[in-house]
């Protein structure tokens, strides 16, 4: 069974998450849907880019990951589905895919513009309902995504100015930000494990790592 | 693969809807479950009436509906079973289903008497465990509504007073009521897009409609 | 298909929960899901411990239920999976599993110690992704408990001090404790059905019960 993801603003006191699901459902009945998280703020793209990319690849290869976080619904940004790692993604062109795009190297990515695929009407404050949740049910069970529209080069997404840590020349130091707080106090930055590998095992390196935060050591 | 919504005010902080859950994956295992909404407010009827009405024909025929928004709970209302346009809809009789039967034809209802389908003891405060959820799993695994018990006239059912908008005498305004603002700030009203294509596209419409809401146009 | 349910406070804010899921799924495709409750206090063991004795008999035999409430993550806590009543239930070993002890006989408990089993590398943070998720999809796919590690010893297993109700020496009455109040006002208490019905039920009981609350009749 395939997975599709689900990652919204829509929050969960109305009825829309539902509303997404029945329309997959009722075009791919034998899906698996998993709630990634629907209380990012309203709008907020940049929260919703971390997240994704965060969390998308624990699931299984195959799985499609519907992210609608979608400030400029109704308006002519481009709805698109990028295939990564073996996942395929489908957000608006709005910076969205980020950090998706910095992490992973990307097949293709097809700008989403069948019509047939869509619920009709399409209403202009609701595309999660009439385009993103049919064609992720397309997607879902097996079709195929030069279909959804024209192939679109990956250059050309949007994207965002990502806080990127910076490296000593030496590269013997990283300073990174703090990008979030989690339930648990946990400070989350966007210094990788990769980053901390080639800190601690880079040649001359100790293994041992010293953290400054603020003024705290 | 039949599909059971849950529409309840239980929230999300105790383990009751996932207590629901359990019992209808015993009764009925291969269903797909999906959450419409469990943050309406406590006793809150005429918020799930709306809520109710407006997420279900998302969803496959042939789906199963449990709507548990119940101060009724334990007194002598009735527990009923609705098809609407292909749909079971279960509900306390009190008011939940006003908003489906405005606007489907129902095909028949039931009341729900059969204590074979119970569980045992029924409690006299958690219905939706004991009764709601056994019987939705009776119906998704294929169990005939007449097994429920007596067919009842739907005319008779519980009716909620609906602010129904006003329509002028010549049809060529209508006024209606705000009934919910959304987590975006939207405002959702009881005027559907049935009474907006005929203010729009009625003989001599010019197809534009203004708007106003309070003070402003 | 075997259900997994999901006890933790990891709240849902967060990806946490859905990156568990990814995780078992990765592991175990055909598993459904459920969700116990994700809105614990953080590190409130004794809370997940009431809650999960009190939700997991209402599901299908052969379940498996994952509960993360683990203040100790990283530490030298055991994790454990017993075996009680025909479930399987995964947790620390910090106390979460005292009310179903109580209980419930246990057949079997395995410590979690086959790192075969876990994720590569462990994150001494997130043994809710790395240790526990894919533990409990090895149990989901039809995995034995056997492989888990050694058997250990139930009477081991630390225990809460929970509150017990005390018996009147001349058992026609009992005293306990309010542990919860839910969202509807309902008072939760640590007095069992059971003991109810040993109340009046008892010889030369009457049947009818007197209840004080505080000042309260």
């Amino acid at each position: 069974m395939t997975i599709v993801t689900l990652l919204t603003d829509f929050g969960t006191r109305d009825e829309y998450v539902g509303v997404v699901k029945g329309v997959i459902l009722t075009v791919a009945p034998q899906v698996t849907i998993v709630d990634l998280a629907h209380h990012i703020a309203p709008r907020d793209v940049p929260a919703a880019a971390d997240m994704l990319a965060a969390a998308f690849p624990y699931f299984p290869r195959g799985s499609v990951h519907l992210a609608v976080v979608d400030p400029g619904v109704g308006s002519a940004r481009r709805i698109v589905c990028a295939e990564a790692a073996g996942h395929r993604l489908l957000a608006p062109d709005n910076g969205l895919l980020t950090r998706v795009l910095a992490e992973h190297a990307v097949q293709r990515v097809h700008q989403v513009t069948n019509t047939r695929l869509f619920r009709v009407p399409v209403s202009p404050t609701f595309h999660g309902r009439d385009i993103f949740a049919p064609v992720a049910g397309h997607l879902a069970r097996g079709g195929d995504m030069a279909e959804l529209g024209p192939a679109v080069d990956p250059a050309g997404l949007r994207r965002l100015d990502l806080r990127i840590p910076r490296w000593a020349p030496d590269r013997r130091r990283i300073e990174g930000s703090v990008t979030a707080v989690d339930r648990f106090g946990n400070l989350i930055t966007n210094i990788t494990r990769r980053d901390l590998e080639m800190l601690a095992g880079g040649a001359g390196g100790s293994g041992a790592l010293r953290i400054r935060i603020g003024p705290h050591r």
